[in-house]
């Protein structure tokens, strides 16, 4: 038993060698810095509108998504995982690697140009955004799998999402600022699949005794919820074009945080046995409203619809949870670790579908001048709102899809 | 008793749900998005500059703001909490509800226009405001109450809060941008009123039993301290009017955190039987300091003004644990579970005073250009720098009579 | 025993009161605001252009900078200590007074005009700098020095500390705008130094026993890591010139952090006994690749670059654990309680070599427009890019000698 673990560990050891050599060369051979002087590379290339931000400007927000990433998710991980703290070290590990893979892949699909990539501020945002869905889908298998897995699917499923997010964005000029869909409901239903073909029936049981924990994951659940709250309208609003449109943005996504909070106190004490409200709990619901907001928060005209968009996201965790992780366990043999079905795959859904329908009501009265930054191809005038909406919609299945099969050959 | 405890989570999950339902239902009869083409809603009222920031450039403070609420306050409140770390999933449902209620009630005394209330950046910043007076509040009460009193306590508290602020600022046009009167003094009288009522001869023994406790606060309480040394700066120059003014009251704070610190240092040992200094005695300090630091932070035109306000501020806390408390205990019967008084509520009423001091003594000449900023009707003629020191001096009784009025309504 | 322990608080308590009226006096007599009509104060005085930023700007950087010194640090010193969280507090004091103290020192030192010394946003920055500097002094002693004399220490590292800075950066134009040598070098060996002098030989096994810890530093070093993600590249191009050119310095340390990162999965397994990578080690490879990247990150012109130096850096800490610490302790007598010297002084050591090469690597061509933001004095004319290359390299050995001297003198 330990010459197994002396072996596997020199093998994660080989591998980070491996990878983080291979990534230098990569780099050394294709990546240069974006010349300040040239800001237009992205112009020069059809519907990359959504990343051209004044790198200037945008680089508080860059920050504010690297916190969300690493504390919001990483901790959420972490505090789910019954292996003791080490699972932070592995979070951190597919973290930086996610990153260096995501701005390499993302700068062959973006912008590829005389057999170089140029990197940005930019690329860093787009990074970080790959980097969270697959850690994600790490959620849904963690406890099962070995660092050097967690590697390989960071490897795969970093490719996957890069190019999903390029299907999606660059070719269907679909609006996910906040990636409902390519964050969250990519990172779920991959994780999902992940899980699905790595399921051994003898495994489970043992696991499932082991979910009540101490008081240490509280404290995480504590950080990790007031960091949601502090930095996700900054995350959400990370990839918005123009700098005068951010407020509506930021404003949905902190109503819909408050009025899921509320939503928690409504059902969890109905549904569940214990007399208090845990912070866990309040953690999933945040997280499930920021799923929802993913593509509506840009598209909400009014606060009263982030309030309730926010309020039955809120009502999803606890739901979910209930009624559908024992369903998912027994009938699909989905072991799902830390719940991220119910988390982000469900309210991303919800989100997709709710952006679609308000893509479809939008009018351009009451856009105003906003219409050009939500829907620049709309105001162009090369779209119209129900080609818009049909391409919202025609997304979702697209990346079902792609996670999928992704997933299967991940697993 | 199991019986009694289902009703209770019944009834806090039905009223939960019946103030979001009304809070949803009174931002879609009433609240609309700021439209970013009219600025200039705040300029057709008078009086209202002191809100009329750029929303463009106030984001990043806006977010400074909620991590100060939360973090801030949320902890203070969490780590002296003896019954575990349910009270934080409290908390974060007060901030929840009371941010919602807040923009609401700011709204209508501030911008009902044509049956509208316009909803921006800056509202988020005074209901984060209001979050805190009222988080100061639960501070006095807590461990006595149950979520539904709190909740309730909220609604009024954040009703008067909210007008205390509107008559001082809106009405009197008093400068109090760091909430010296309106969070600090407001919240922690508004709080010990209640607990006045509230007062419970027998119950209060077995209490101050519990409050030794383990090393889960110290964490909390480090965590806390960070976070006021970082974001306060921020947090006290959130309502300022223009960007180049920001530095001195930025600077003034730091140079009382760190004054009031030393102080600490100075006190504590003297006082306390403990061979060491606790992070939490510091974070006390701290607090004390920005309390005092609130309305004359941006009076203040020296650094060394600064440095003795804080030093003062940072001895207030430790003196009023050993001295005061006990009179207010057995005299009083006020129980102030987390010594709101010495740190909010002294400090709080000391700053006003300096404020008051420094008003009277402010000429044109010590502020140059800066008096149109901190003084906007001194600088139009409008008023003289009498007028103004006598209006800022009346505001201090008036929030004491607010805050002790709706405190024994509220019990 | 409890005799002397009262006299050792009441000696602390009075060392404190001293220390701060005298730095209210002395704030008193020198110390003003920098007016906001005259920025060009600094101007004035030749070879400050790295400090002539625009203060409105550079405000939320200097709370990035503020979080980095008091998290990053502070969390640094306090996971390794062994005497419960009152490590803690002492280190809060520690900063609080290197600031006040620093701000006075480098006032005389920089802008010291008329018999005063005029007070911004930057000598706050300038000031957290030299308590970084002071925090990583302390690390090296920690566990074997009172209050008193870290008090102590502290009061004559800021002096020495800003004297380094001013020599470097004021006089020889060196470009050290992460601090490699200003912080990190400087820190480290004026820490080891003072370790040296106050070198007991009995002590000193008693301490070692104690080394293993709980659970609760585990939770430090998490925190601390992710800070220093989110908030050093910050931190680095603090004290950058333009705006414009941030994002390079930004990216360079991302890169390096992300590629530490994976290297101490690498070698740790290989090294140490223990299965899992603990986040310690992480937190120790990315310090180590942001002290390398401190007077490099300007000058790198790839991402490759960044990578490989980072990796490299990353290396380090493990490789010195193991083989370098040993023969410290035992040959030069030198305990190093915190393992400063292999976390920040050899990869400060290393940075500034790096940086020295890079100098003298350095054409027009590569930089470009930036050439006369990293280089000013090369691109005004005034000197060659050896001589540049030079003075960098001067300025290590300068470094260490004060360092060195000025060790010996405050053990």
């Amino acid at each position: 038993m330990p010459e197994h673990t002396v072996t596997a560990r020199l093998r994660l050891s080989g591998l980070c060698f491996l990878l983080q050599i291979l990534t230098i060369i990569l780099f050394a051979v294709f990546a240069r810095y974006r010349p300040e002087s040239s800001p237009g590379l992205c112009s020069q290339q059809p519907n990359c509108s959504w990343r051209s931000q004044d790198s200037g400007l945008q680089h508080p927000r860059s920050r504010a998504v690297h916190l969300q990433v690493l504390l919001g998710f990483g901790l959420l991980v972490a505090f789910l995982s019954r292996y003791g703290l080490g699972s932070v070290a592995s979070s951190i590990l597919l973290v930086a690697f996610a990153i260096q893979w995501a701005v390499l892949i993302q700068g062959f699909l973006y912008s590829f140009l005389n057999g170089k990539i140029y990197v940005g501020a930019q690329s860093m945002v787009g990074a970080d955004f790959c980097a969270a869905a697959v850690l994600i889908s790490t959620g849904a298998v963690l406890g099962r799998v070995n660092p050097i897995q967690m590697l390989l699917l960071t490897l795969l499923g970093v490719t996957l999402c890069a190019l999903n997010e390029y299907v999606l964005l660059g070719l269907m000029g679909v609006n996910d600022s906040g990636g409902s869909l390519t964050v969250h409901t990519f990172g779920a239903y991959f994780g999902l699949m992940v899980s699905r073909i790595l399921h051994q029936p003898h495994k489970d049981k043992r696991k499932t005794q082991q979910e009540d924990t101490g008081q240490q994951p509280d404290v995480f659940a504590v950080v990790g919820t007031i960091c949601l709250w502090i930095f996700w309208p900054g995350f959400a609003s990370a990839t918005t074009v123009r700098n005068d449109a951010e407020p509506w943005v930021v404003l949905n996504v902190y109503f819909s945080l408050a009025a899921s909070t509320l939503a928690t106190f409504v059902l969890s004490p109905i549904l569940c046995e214990e007399s208090t409200v845990r912070v866990v709990q309040i953690q999933d619901a945040t997280l499930a409203s920021v799923a929802v907001m993913g593509m509506a928060g840009e598209m909400l005209v009014t606060p009263f619809g982030a309030l309730s968009a926010g309020f039955l996201a809120g009502l999803i965790p606890p739901l979910g949870f209930r009624f559908l992780t024992p369903v998912l366990r027994s009938r699909l043999k989905i072991q799902d670790a830390c719940g991220v079905h119910n988390v982000h795959g469900l309210p991303g859904v919800l989100g997709a579908l709710l952006g679609t329908l308000l893509t479809a009501l939008a009018t351009a009265d009451a856009y105003g001048g906003r219409l050009e930054l939500v829907f620049p191809l709309v105001a162009q005038g090369s779209r119209t709102v129900t080609d818009q909406a049909l391409g919202q919609l025609c997304a979702l299945p697209i990346t079902l899809l792609l996670a999928t099969l992704g997933g299967i050959v991940t697993g």
